[in-house]
């Protein structure tokens, strides 16, 4: 049985009780037995009890801590061997395109884009197509686990703005980009803005629908999206950069994810120097930017790119199966680029970051696998930590959300998932299998009791998926459960 | 709910009702619907009606070829969207490494081997404890839609007999292998062969168990498994060959699946040329041998391999997680080789052969970044249809059961799998979804009702799992069910 409650508001306080997990640094991860997380009537993390021995110390040291009276607080408690998670983070996803995921054959991204992906962005006008396709597309990436979007919508300002009321409602944590693309000669004549003033003016929109919905943007906040250089104008970017600057908003664009796309870039801006330089010298690359793709970047890219403070979305998903190459991950991180993980759906296939983090893992191994040198060739490779870093603390810090969620310290807001994985019996049956079982479905995970931490962690990325995924928290309130 | 029951027989005569989905060629999918296929008692199929307009038609039409009165048959009629698929063939398959799937940390293939893999396989020679991995793997793996395995156990008689007793019980056709590793400077001192001696008779031993329960080998086959060249002696392989030729019986071993392995062998056996050479030289390469991985074959290895029509099984989940490399399947396909898919628990993470099948189109995307030239790149990729003739098909060529097993056929066992998809509803929920609802959880895929046939397969591809697997017959027999 999948039980989704929409929003609800928890009764007054929450503590949440068992063993916390999350990123203490790239390449580690902490984990907090025997602990309680103390969640105020607003969301935030209000207290933490730490390796207390017992659930029961941890929930009196933090009922100490915060002078909350017992019959105030909803305790949540992890069954046996389940944990807490931060939530994910997908920090670049085509809401959109979500019914395209898997559909895209042998094509690549300039193809890809003409074939699959403008009809459908562009059918979305229709609102009640619409309702459907984001309906299913939140509540399936909240189903994963993801606790920040950021959205692509479409070009369709009433389609956007129903995206953002539907993120409000369902309770996912989003920045909802409406899609600029005002460049008449490159965009589909029967998708684009009709005019760079026009885009600007939908632009505004948006952003105002946005801001009358949620206006502190506590929860859901405009994104500036000039989709790519190639179908926008330099005026139209101008334009964008200018409202970023007045509102402080943060932007999201794509950069260098296929050679082709690099050579038209090149074609449209002349003199430009470079994909990087184009969006630079539009008043793009600010420190509220994030950079979907980043494949192909060149080293003055990556330092003009690290300079401006900007951030970028690596989408293994995407660039394997479009063929359009695997980022360097590691190389951005020591050109001082913050890096966070994306779904990019329909490019990519999977609505899931844990599905993005796995891929992470491997596109990484093929890079090594073309490096002669051992150490470097070993140095390539990311682990398990460090994927799950992206997806969550990574993907905060490109959001400038870093301060906010990613991880369980008091101050944060509860942005979390409680995770439980299958445990095999002795007789090889797992608990709820079995003849006339009315049991749970525990998923693809297998957990045969012996196992550390560490390893069922690293049992949970390469084989887990949204039946682990047993709560999910936005700002304390319980947005998706399953049995 | 998961609902698994062990092998059931069916009434007497079964007829299933729906759309059936097979391999027309490497190609091509061929769809059939408003068909009825009729299956016998012995799990065979006996007609069948095609395209008939309607599901009853289809049915009057089978039941007059067979002449079965309609009381003698149990009827199995696919839902709205369901269809059925070929069981998935696992043509390579560790099932003792099972508890290890997703742990290898930055590993590769000999380090892994000595950290974490052979004290694993060491420790099943407990009964109790190879019980447990060994039904938890072979339940899992039916759950995914795998009717035929092809495992390796462990050095130990007991065990493997164990394995090959509950592929039998649980009904999935098998081939069970006693890994020989009788070279003593290379194996772990506490996990090996006593002695070429002991290692030949303890391979006979296992023969004889499985010639016991199951004499015509029927469903569960012996199979003569030199665990690599590294680990065995010539006198030990030549023993194995002289049993092959005797008994007839497949072989398999792993070949050229990294580099430092490849070295090792050429360090071994100074003089044999190649690694391909080393196993053709002890009477190995067989029509009937299957060898695991072939990342890194030279031309000469391929044309030999080719020339004595032994077959390879692509493990692209495993050389994408221990960094090995990245197998030509096209290439292979080119000489002239078979090819199917392994999952190659645990160097590979899945027990699945449908996430087998997506790495496998993105492990050839991979190696075509890597092709300047934009025709031989753009052929590089597998497409959905190539990766599932490598799941069914190719996968029964390799095992010798190309007429027994891997399409719908006349004469043909039915060894299949009912496949259903998620549909997602106006109100962008599911059937199933939704507060308080007594659903079935309908997995990852979400179709929108919009999608041709095609469209549902890559969907079902790149996001389907265990979930979509509703039911799976080996024989005929009913192997696992689920809701």
């Amino acid at each position: 049985m999948v039980l989704t409650r929409l929003a609800s508001e928890p009764k007054k306080f929450q503590v949440l009780l068992g063993t916390f997990i999350h990123s203490k640094s790239r390449a580690e991860l902490e984990y907090i037995h025997n602990a309680a997380v103390a969640v105020d009537e607003g969301g935030k993390i209000a207290a933490i009890a730490r390796e207390c021995g017992s659930l029961t110390a941890a929930r009196d040291e933090v009922l100490k801590q915060t002078g909350w009276a017992e019959g105030d607080v909803d305790m949540v408690e992890c069954g046996e061997g389940q944990f807490f998670f931060p939530g994910f983070i997908d920090t670049h996803v085509h809401a959109s395109q979500y019914p395209n995921v898997g559909i895209f054959g042998k094509s690549t991204l300039l193809d890809w884009l003409e074939k699959y992906t403008f009809p459908l962005e562009s059918s979305l006008s229709d609102l009640a197509k619409a309702r459907k396709v984001y309906t299913a597309c939140v509540r399936r990436t909240l189903s994963h686990g993801t606790t920040t979007a950021t959205y692509y919508a479409t070009v369709d300002v009433p389609a956007t703005n129903l995206l953002a009321d539907l993120c409000l409602s369902l309770g996912q944590r989003a920045f909802v980009g409406r899609v600029c693309m005002d460049r008449q000669e490159i965009c589909p004549s029967y998708y684009r803005d009709e005019s760079t003033e026009q885009s600007l003016h939908n632009a505004k929109e948006s952003i105002a629908h946005i801001k009358k919905i949620d206006p502190s943007y506590d929860l859901v906040s405009p994104i500036l999206t000039p989709r790519f250089a190639p179908s926008c104008t330099a005026e139209g970017m101008n334009g964008l950069s200018a409202i970023q600057k007045k509102e402080n908003l943060p932007v999201q664009t794509h950069i260098s994810e296929n050679k082709g796309e690099i050579q038209l870039v090149s074609d449209l801006y002349p003199g430009s120097g470079s994909y990087a330089n184009v969006y630079d010298s539009h008043g793009l690359l600010t420190p509220k930017t994030v950079l979907a793709h980043a494949v192909h970047l060149t080293e003055d890219e990556a330092t003009l790119i690290s300079s401006r403070q900007s951030k970028v979305s690596h989408c293994p998903c995407s660039n394997s199966s479009l063929t359009s190459g695997e980022a360097r991950v590691r190389w951005m991180w020591e050109k001082g680029i913050e890096v966070g993980l994306g779904t990019d759906m329909s490019g990519g296939y999977s609505p899931s970051i844990l599905e993005a983090a796995r891929q992470a893992t491997l596109t990484s191994r093929h890079l090594a696998m073309q490096i002669e040198d051992e150490a470097l060739r070993e140095k390539s490779k990311l682990t398990v930590e460090e994927v799950l870093y992206l997806a969550t603390r990574g993907g905060a810090l490109c959001l400038g959300l870093g301060e906010k969620v990613g991880g369980f310290e008091v101050g944060k807001q509860l942005d979390a998932q409680l995770i439980g994985l299958g445990c095999v019996q002795d007789d090889g049956l797992r608990a709820g299998e079995g003849e006339d079982a009315e049991g749970v479905d525990a998923g693809n995970v297998d957990v045969f009791g012996w196992e550390s931490w560490e390893e069922r962690i690293a049992k949970w990325l390469y084989n887990g998926d949204d039946r682990n995924t047993k709560r999910v928290w936005v700002r304390g309130r319980l947005v998706h459960s399953r049995r």
